[in-house]
C-alpha cells in the first residue's frame, strides 16, 4: 500500500480508530522510506517530511496521527547518511507499533488493579481500553457487577453490554440519564478517551463529562483508561480540542427536522471533563493523574518544545 | 359518571395527568355526594369517606388525589346537617377544579416574569406548567431562545419541540448527555415537577437531578413550575417517595434483552433533584424557595398533622 | 406636608432611605386621609387607594414603600363607616411608624448577641442596621475588631470608618478587592439589605455578593441585618429584583469615558447573594434563615396572595 | 413533691435528660397551682411567674425547660378567675406530658419510614430519638445494619451497640475518626439533637458536625430525630448556643494533665452542624427541613415574638 | 553600565519589572565578567558568585532576578579557564535575553488560540503577558470584548482600556466588587502573575484570587499567562511568598488617616490563588497546569535541589 | 547481622518505622554483597538479586522497602565485574542511608518556613517528620500553638502532646472528633505519610482524611511532611494501597466484644486523603504538590517503567 493509499484511506475513514490510525501513520512512513531512492541525506529528510505533511493533512484534529508520525521521524535529521535514517524510520515505526499493540494488554494489567472484588462499575460509551480493564478484572476472579449506558445518539451502550454478556459479566443497561440516580451505589467509574489535552482534561463521549460530574458529587472515584497517544501535542501550544459537531440525523430523522423551522439539532460529539473530577489515568506507562498529562507528551511521546513548533507554526 | 365509573379509569390509567386525576377525584366526590339519599349526617359522614377511599386505592402512589380529595372533605365533619354536608362538599369540589383549572395560567404570569429578555433557557421533559412560562414570556415579547432534551427512553423532547416550534420560539434540540456541554451558555433551567417532598426536593423526569446538578456548578439558576397539589403530603409523615420503574421495552425491545442472558434493563421514571439545585418553585401561590415545601403542604393545602395520620396512618 | 409634597420628596430624592421612604408615605396616607371629606365610605376608600397609587408610582422599585402602603391601608376595606376607616388608618399608620423606628433596636440586640467577645468581623457599605448591631456589641462591653472595606465607587467605608472610629473602635480599612486576602481571620461578616427577595436572595451594594462567597469558602458566617420592610413582596409573584446602574461618572471622569470611544463604564449598584452564602437575616422580629423571607413577607407584612394580586397586577 | 424539690433536683442533676426535665417542669407547675390558695387572680398569676422562674433558674441553658414552662402558663393571663386559670395550667400540663411522651412514638413512626430495606446505617452517640428510628425500621421487618461510633471521651457508642445488640441488630463497632473510612458504603446517617437553632443548626454531640461533613462529601443522607421540645427559642433573639466544655479528666486522666505543664485539655461536649449537610428532621410533628426550625417554634411551641420578649429580656 | 550601577538602579526601582530587573540582572552579570582580570579560575568564580550576590542582595524578594542569575552562572564551575568560564556567561546571558524578549511573543501566540471567536474575557490589572495574549486574539481576527477592573488603589484598570480601547477591542470598565456581578457573562478571564510558587498558586494583584473564585463558582475558566521566570524556586526549599503591605496613602490620604486613631489602613498589594482555581499557566514554554510549576523550575530554569541548597541557604 | 537476621527482624517487626526498615534494609544487601565469593558477575547479581527477593517477602506491603533495595541495585546490571558491583552496592547503600538519615532534618528545614509567628497549628498522630517540622518552627524562635489529637484507638497523642510539651510548645489536647470544632482558628495541619500514591493520595493514620476535609471546608492549609521512601512505586502499576484492619481488641476488649454476637469491631489502621485536601507535600527533595508524587517516584527514586515491570509482576 502506498503513502497515497493510505493517507485516502484515513481520509475516507476507512482507516478509523485512534490505534488504527497511528499504527497505519507509523508503517506508512516506514514503507515510503523504502521506496525514496535518493542517496543525499537531506534530499531524502525532506522527502519524508512531505511525506509526514500529507499524512498529517488527512484528519488535522485527529490526535493519534501527530503522535505517530512525530515518533517514527523523531531523530532523522541526526542521520548521517540516507542508510541510516531509513533504518532508523524503520525501527523506529516498528517500535511504536510494537509499544501500540502492547498498550491495551498493559493498560488491561494496571487499569484491572484498581477494580476491587464485589465492586460496582459504570461505563460509558464503548472504549476498548475501558472494557480491557473490566474483563481483566473479571478473568482475575473478581466479582464484578458493571452499570453500562445507552449512549445517545449512536446506542454504543448496545455494543457494550454485549461485550459485557458475552464475557458472562453482570450487567445493568441504563440510559443516560439515569447516571446519576445510580451513582451511589457506582464503586468506580472507568471511561475511556478521545484525546487528553495538556492540563490533563480527558476529551471523551458527550455525556462524560456529566457522568464524571455526578461522581464527583457523590465522592465515587473516576478511571480514564488511555493509550499515551490519546494525549494531545498541540495543546501545549495553547490549541483548544475542537468539538465536532456530527450528523444531525443521528439525533432527529431529517424529515422531523425539516418540519420544526424554528429547531435546530446540536449534536456535538464529545465533552471535555476538568481534570478535577478525575482520579486516575491509566496509561500504557503506568497510572498518572490527569495533572501529568504535560510530562507524558513530553517523556514518552519525545515532543520538545522545539519540535512542537516545527511541527505545528 | 359514577364514583365506580371514575376510579376505574384513574386505576386504568385513562384519566392521566397530576391535574386531570386530582379534578376528576374531587368531582366524582361531588357528583356521588349528590346521590348518597341518608338523612342521617354521621352516615353520610361515613359513606363519603368510604368514597373517598375507593378513590384513593386507586393509585396508592399518586400525589395529587390525596390533596383533592382531602380538600373536598375537609370540613365535612363539621356540617351539623346532611344537606350541609353535601352544599360543603359540592362548594369545595367547584373551588377546587377552579383554582387548579386557574393554577397553569397563574403560574405562567409569575414564571414568566423570572424569565429576562435576550434569556437561553432549557428544559427537559415535557412539563406543561414550565412551557406555561416558556409561552407566557415569549408572549410578552421577551426574546428567548429554549434548549429541549431528547428526554429518553420516551422522547417527549419531540412534543416539547414541536410546541416550541408551534409558537415560533427559537429551539435547539439536544440529546440528554449533552445538557453540560452547553450549560455555560444558559441562563434559566426551567423544569416541571411530578411530586414534591416535605424539604423540597422534587421528583421529576429521570435526568432532571443531573441536569440540575450540571446548573448548580455553572451558577446557572433552577427554576420549577408545580401546582400546589405537586406537594407530596405522605412525606411529610416520614414516607419516602417511590421511584417506580417502566417496562424495560422503554429503552431495549424485549428480543435484544432476551438474547443477553447477563443484562438487565433498568428502567426508573423519575429522580430526586435536592433542594439545594433549585432556587425557586413557582406555583399558583407565588414563588417560593423549596425549604417551604412544607409549609405548603399545611397552609395552601389544608391539611393539620392530626388530619395527616388519620389519612395515612 | 400634603401627599403631594411628600410623593415630590420620595421622587426628587429629597427622602431617601428605605427606612425614612417608608414612614413617610405611612403618615402621608394618615394626613391624607383626614382631608378626605366625603361621608361615603366606598368613595373614601378609593380616594384612599388612588393616593397609595400616587405614593407608590414616586419610586416604582422601592421595596419598603409597598409594604408601608399596603400595612396602613390592609383592613379598610372592611370598615364599615368613613370614620372608622379613617381611624384605622390613623392608627395603623402610628403603628407602622414606631414598629420601624423600634426597628433598629430590636436588630441591635438581637444581632449584637451573635457577636462574641474577641470577634473580628467585616461590613461592607455603611448600613445603619449592621452598624447598630455592631455599636450594640462593643458598647455591651465585647472587645471586637472590625475590617471595613472601601465600597467603591462611591466610597460609603468612609462613612463607615468615621462612624467605627467615633464609637473607639479598633478597625482596619481595605480596598474592597482584599477581602477575601483577609477571610481566614474574620469571624462574622456582618451586612446589611436593600431588599430581600421571596427565596431568601440578598439584594444589597454591589460587592456584598462576592465577599459572602470568599465567607463561604473560608467557613466564615454571614449575618444580615434587615428591617423586615426590605423583604420585597414582588418578588413572591415571580417579579425579579431589577438591579439599577447608576450615572457612569461615579466610576470614572466623563472626560476620559469621552476619550475612550470602545470603552462603556458599567455601574450596576446592588449584586445578589444567593440564600446558600448566608447564615442567618436579623430583623425586628427575630432572627431568621433566609428561606424564611417569605414567612416574613406573609405573616409579618401582612400580605395575602389574593392581595399581592390586586396590588401589583 | 414541691416546686423546690423538684427545681433542686433538675439543679442537682438528678433529674436529667432533655424531656424528663421539661416534664418534670410542667408538672411542677401543674402541683404548685394547685397549691396557690389566693382567691386574687392577679396575684395567682403573679406567683405562677415567680415560680417558673424558679425552674427556669436551675438550668439557664436548658432547652426544653423554657419550652415546657411557656407551654404550661401560656395563656393563663386570658383566664378570668383563679380556678380558671388553675385548671388551664392542669390541661396544659398534662397535654405537654402526653405529647412529650408519645413523641418518641411518632418520630420512630415518622423517621422508619426513611430507612429502607437493606440499607446501611451510622449513628454517632446514643440518642434515644435515633435510636427509636432504627428499632422501629428493623421490627418492621427491614433488613438493614448499623455503624456505631465509640463516641470519645465517655464511650457512650457503648451503650448504643449494647441496645443494638440486644435487638438482634447487625452493628459495626468503630472509633470515631473511621466515620469518613466507611461513609461509601452508608446509605443514610441518623443522629439525634441536644438543640437545635432558628436556622435550622444542629447541636449534638462532639463529632457530629464532622460525620455530616463526610456524609455530605459522599451524597450520603443526614436525618436528625428530635422532639420539638429541642428547638431553642432563645435563639430566635439572636443568642448564640453555648458550647459547654466539661471536665478535662473525661480526656485525660488528672496525673497526666498535671505532668504536663504546656498542655491545656480542651473538652467540648458538643459541636454544630450547619443546616446545609442536614436534610431532615425528624420531629412527633412530621419530618420537616432544618430550614424551618423558626416554624417550630413558632407553630408547635407556641412562642409570639413579644413572649419571646417577656420571656428572656 | 557598571554592576554597581544596575544594582543600584534595581534597589532603587529605577528598573522595574520582573522581566527588565531579570535582563538587566543577567547582562550585568555578563558585562561584569568581562572586566575580572585574573587569570584564576577559581578566583574568576569566586568573583562572580560574589558579583551575583550583590545583585541578590537589591531585591531579595524579587523572582526573576535569582532565575536569571541562576542562568547565567549555572555551569560556571564546570569551566576549566577563565576565558571558557567568561564566554559561558556571555552566551549564557545572552540566551536568557534573548529568550525572555521572545516569551512575550510566544505566551501571546500560545495564550490567543484560548480565545475563541465570540468570546466575553475579563481581565484584572495590567499585565504585559495577559494583555498581549487578548490583543493577538484581536489581531488574528477574533471578535472579542473585554470585561476590565479598576484595580484599587493604583487604578491600573485604567492603562488596561487604554490599551484595549487603542486596539479598538470593546470594552467594559467596572469596578473590582463588580467581578461576580457579570461572571456568568464571561467565557475566560485572563490574568498574569507576579509568581508562581512550587505547588501552581499565583501570586498576583490583590483582587485576583477573589476573581477566580467567582470564576470557579460559574464553571468559567482562568487562564494565567506568566514568563517561566515568575515561578519562584524558594518555595521549592518551603519559602513563602511575602505580601508586601504598600503605603497606606494609596488607599486613603495621610490627613483623613491621622484623623482617625481607631483606625488602620491594610494595604497588602498581593494575593495568592490557589491552584484548585486556575485552569492554565501560559508560558513561552507551552500551556501547563499549575500543579506543573514544581516542573518548570527544574526542568526550564534549570535548578536543580542541590543548586537550590547552594542559592539560597 | 546476616540478611537472614535482618529480613527476620522486619518480618518479626523487630525492626520498624518506614525509616528504619528501609534503612536496614540497604545495609543488609551492602554486607550480604560482601560476603559473596563468586568471581562471576553474572552469579554474583543474580545471587543479590535473589537476596532482594527475600528482604522484599518480609514486609510485602511495606513501600520504603523496595524503594530502599532498588535505590542499591539498580545500576548494578550494568557493573563489568565483581568487584565493580560490589563496590557499587556499597555506594548506592551508604547514599541512601545517608540521605534517608539527612531527610528528617531538611524536612524540617523546608517544612518550619511554611510555619508562621503566630500560627496555630493542627497535627494528628505522631508523625517523625510532621513534629520536626514544627519543633524547627519552634526552635526558629516562631510563636506557634499546636492543637494535638488523642488518636483512637491506639493513643498515639501521647506522645506527641509529651514532645511538644518537652519542648515547651504551648499545647491543646482534643478527642479526634473535635477536630472540625476548632477548625477555625486553625491556620496549618501537619500530618506525616504511611504511603502516597502514584496520584498524590496519602496514606496515614485512620482520622487523616476526616481531617484534611474539614480543612479544606475551612480554607485551612494541610501540609504533609514525608520522606521521598514514602512514596508508593507499586501504584504506579495500578496497585491499590491495602488498608490493614488491626486487632479489634485496639478500640473494644475482647470480653465485652465476645458478649455482643451482633457487634463487630472495624479497626482500619489508615485512610486515604484525596489529593484536593492536600496543599503542599514537603519532601527531603523539596516542597511539592501532590500531584507530583509520581514525578518523585521517577526521579528520585530512580525507577524506570521497565524496571517497575521487572521488580513487580
Amino acid at each position: 500500500m502506498t503513502l497515497a493509499d493510505t493517507a485516502e484511506k484515513i481520509a475516507g475513514m476507512e482507516i478509523r480508530g485512534a490505534g488504527r490510525i497511528a499504527r497505519a501513520g507509523a508503517l506508512a512512513l516506514k514503507d515510503h522510506a523504502a521506496t525514496v531512492h535518493t542517496k543525499k541525506r537531506d534530499a531524502f529528510v525532506a522527502e519524508m517530511q512531505r511525506a509526514a505533511n500529507i499524512l498529517l493533512a488527512t484528519r488535522p484534529t485527529a490526535v493519534s496521527l501527530p503522535n505517530a508520525v512525530h515518533f517514527v521521524l523523531k531523530d532523522v535529521a541526526g542521520a548521517a547518511t540516507v542508510g541510516e535514517a531509513r533504518d532508523l524510520i524503520s525501527r523506529q515505526a516498528d517500535t511504536f507499533v510494537a509499544n501500540s499493540e502492547a498498550a491495551l494488554d498493559r493498560i488491561a494489567a494496571f487499569g484491572s488493579r484498581h477494580i476491587r472484588d464485589g465492586d460496582t462499575l459504570l461505563t460509558h460509551c464503548n472504549s476498548e481500553a475501558a472494557l480491557a480493564c473490566i474483563l481483566a478484572a473479571h478473568e482475575a476472579g473478581k466479582e464484578i457487577e458493571v452499570f453500562a449506558t445507552e449512549v445517545r445518539p449512536r446506542n454504543q451502550g448496545l455494543l457494550t453490554i454485549k461485550t459485557l454478556n458475552g464475557a458472562g459479566i453482570t450487567t445493568q443497561y441504563i440510559v443516560d440519564s439515569a447516571a446519576r440516580f445510580f451513582m451511589n451505589s457506582i464503586d468506580l467509574v472507568i471511561v475511556g478517551a478521545d484525546a487528553i489535552t495538556t492540563n490533563g482534561a480527558v476529551v471523551n463521549k458527550i455525556g462524560t463529562a456529566q457522568i464524571a460530574l455526578a461522581a464527583h458529587e457523590a465522592r465515587t472515584n473516576v478511571m480514564v483508561a488511555a493509550e499515551t497517544y490519546k494525549f494531545a501535542p498541540r495543546t501545549l501550544l495553547g490549541e483548544l480540542i475542537t468539538i465536532e459537531e456530527r450528523d444531525t440525523a443521528e439525533v432527529l430523522g431529517d424529515d422531523i427536522t425539516r418540519s420544526l423551522p424554528h429547531v435546530r439539532v446540536r449534536n456535538p460529539a464529545f465533552d471535555v471533563t476538568p481534570p478535577a473530577y478525575i482520579d486516575l489515568i491509566v496509561t500504557e506507562k503506568g497510572a498518572i493523574p490527569p495533572g501529568l498529562a504535560y510530562s507524558v507528551i513530553r517523556e514518552y511521546l519525545g515532543w520538545s518544545i522545539e519540535e512542537f513548533h516545527k511541527a505545528f507554526e
